[in-house]
């Protein structure tokens, strides 16, 4: 077992900066190791990991209760005090989480291109680890499990920084993953937790480590992740906002368009994929925005509308310029009536944030229009904005969802935690004068 | 012609904030129409572009002049002023070469990725422009016409930033192209050439214009490139040293080695491809050094070396630390003999920069350890370190070379200058509670 040096919180400026330039330094060490091991053996370890989290529940169950019992004295809400409380179930499902990420196709080492020159020579662009992937997170303890499975999968090290109500928890379970990683002869420096609540670790991370901290996933609400985009020296996947809009346009079928709105909108009100805006196009409004606007209301969604929706439900309330702009994460939808498919599109580019959004049409044009033209990481046609999410996209898992244009784009998987080289195969040649 | 508000070098902060906030939103608009260009008229725009450059021919070739007169005033050195200077000829090259990149394939729109899911969605991964690419260069006014081309026909708008050197001509190419894109139907605000030589304006491009741009692209030395790193709040693709290797292994045969060796060093020493160092195997230097350093050294090439490179040729002087982690750029190269395999990849992941790295020999597992352990953009077997060139590749043209993990790594083309988006295709699909 790895040797946690213990912190208190207020730490002396300069040991913080030795501790974590060492974490760095040992997390880039470990990274060569990992991105030089194999599927089985990165297999064999996620499998371990995952047994030493069983084994070790009794430890990690107790930290735990040290970490509820601070969070309920501390008077934080019982929403935390949920997301922050394992159980024997829950953390059965942290471990059977890693093993699937363990049983996942190796995305290190596939051929992503290959082209022969004229020359002869033969060039390959070969997937390889992006290195160091620093996650910082906030109170759900399993993220040290997931996030640092992932990274491992896709033969990256991570360096783990846990939210302060989690920080007991997340530090058992990073201490089990660490030796079942070393009972399959890979670094337990591989997965390193911060070992200390002092919050300047996060400016610390945020900043490099002297280079040793390749990409930064931020896992949290929004104030984190805009200090995180805000401040980071370093690439970051994330999303701020998930402001998801479904258009309903002229073509739609009104019970598909039903059906999709409420599932977009209420299947889960919490999470990013989550629509948050309806707008109908005025081509369908008199026999489309009731219906839907009434089934929204019937299922106990309130609805903010611009004059047409507040005409067609006495329940609507009036929407702000603010709430085009707003992710309730609720149950609460904004709504307006717009002209047609240019200024549906208008809409989402001025108010949206990039992450995902639908149309509900059963004119196949109209649809490659929208998925041409609104500019976000996931366009869907005929189905739910919460179908935005690594496992309904066949990754097996995610790491979060990315707004930004580079490198990764929609949800985060092990792919998407690879980065690539050329190898060029060649037979004595040189480049001509 | 686009209106260029031509501005002396000192302007008022706040002038040059304005001014570059409108450039950032004028790209933001005119990257959302090129995005949606076909790749006929991105096409035709092109053509439409390398027409204007050259029946804008006179106008270049005067503000060219006056460029040139200013510089030598300036007292600047024969090579700066021969990289400033264009003729008819170089001009006509010019030219051609934006055809040449309107001819590639088309990057975007390409399907990356496609996947059906059990209840039946249809995913497609699509390339996408990546938006706005912000590019800062020196004295090669042919950065204006090259880099800009590559950045339409991927689909992006270009905010370029010539050198003091080269601004007026650069100016007269940027206006030529601006009036090629508004011939063919596109926005000329797809490239602008920022119009003042005030340096602060390098500094609002670095920060990203209010998220108005997506990546910058530095073209130029390493003070520049450094800078660049240093400061910049958006995504980097650059390069800021090549120190590229030759390990000799001891199955190397002797002549492919030297051939490869002094291609890779002296065909052209100036390139970021042109090896810096050479590592021989001990279990070959008894052969295989001498006639190598002898090669180098009789091509006119200085050898800086450990003992044993000093005892194999009294023309060799002494590495020093320094020398191990040197781009000379130039006709001097460093060497030293290593014990294998191992300490050749310790030697260059200590020293390199992750830019293209050789091994010479006819064994194939250690080449392919080679190829796999040393963690370079680029790493060849049998092959001069000279190919790292997104034209040798087969890329058709290359605004850089990137060492960064991120997106691009090696040659930047025109599929480097995309990202992607998610396509997602139903029949009225919702997710399951």
């Amino acid at each position: 077992m790895p040797v946690l040096n213990l912190r208190s919180n207020d730490a002396d400026p300069d040991d913080l900066d030795t501790l974590m330039r060492d974490i760095g330094r040992r997390a880039r060490k470990a990274a060569r190791a990992m991105a030089l091991a194999s599927a089985e053996t990165k297999d064999t370890a996620l499998r371990a990991v995952a047994e030493r989290i069983r084994a070790s529940a009794a430890a990690i169950l107790r930290e735990n209760a040290r970490d509820v019992s601070a969070a309920k004295a501390a008077g934080q809400t019982s929403a935390l005090i949920d997301r922050l409380t394992l159980d024997e179930a829950r953390l059965s499902g942290i471990a059977d989480a890693v093993e699937k990420i363990g049983a996942l196709p190796d995305p290190v080492g596939r051929q992503i291109a290959a082209f022969e020159r004229p020359n002869g020579l033969l060039i390959e662009r070969v997937a390889v680890p992006l290195g160091v992937v620093g996650v910082i997170f906030e109170s759900r303890p399993n993220v040290t499990a997931d996030a640092g499975a992932l990274c491992l999968k896709a033969g990256n090290a991570a360096i783990l920084r846990a939210g302060s109500d989690s920080f007991r928890t997340a530090l058992a379970i990073a201490a089990a993953m660490g030796e079942g990683l070393a009972s399959a002869g890979l670094p337990a420096d591989a997965v390193q937790l911060v070992p200390t609540r002092d919050r300047a670790a996060v400016g610390l991370m945020l900043a490099g480590l002297d280079g040793c901290v390749d990409v930064i996933v931020p896992r949290g609400g929004r104030s984190l992740v805009e200090r995180v985009q805000a401040e980071a020296k370093v690439p970051v996947f994330a999303h701020l906002d998930g402001i998801c809009h479904v258009y309903v346009a002229k073509a739609a079928d009104l019970d598909m368009a039903r059906t999709l709105l409420l599932n977009s909108k209420l299947r889960r009100t919490g999470i990013c994929g989550a629509a948050e805006t309806l707008l109908v196009d005025r081509a369908c409004a008199d026999t489309h925005l009731a219906p839907l606007v009434t089934a929204l209301l019937d299922a106990g969604c309130a609805v903010r509308g611009d004059a047409a929706v507040q005409a067609a439900d006495p329940r609507v309330t009036a929407a702000t310029d603010q709430d085009w702009r707003t992710e309730y994460l609720d149950a609460i939808i904004s709504a307006r009536v717009v002209d047609g498919l240019d200024a549906a599109i208008e809409h989402i580019e001025t108010n949206g944030s990039h992450h995902t959004d639908a149309i509900v049409t059963d004119d196949s044009e109209e649809a490659a229009r929208f998925l041409a033209e609104v500019d976000s990481a996931i366009v869907t046609h005929n189905a739910s904005t919460q179908f935005a999410d690594g496992g309904e996209f066949g990754f097996g898992a995610e790491i979060g969802i990315a707004t930004g244009r580079m490198h990764a784009r929609g949800p985060v998987g092990v792919e998407q935690l690879t980065t690539f080289k050329y190898r060029v195969h060649g037979s004595g040649q040189i480049r001509p004068v």
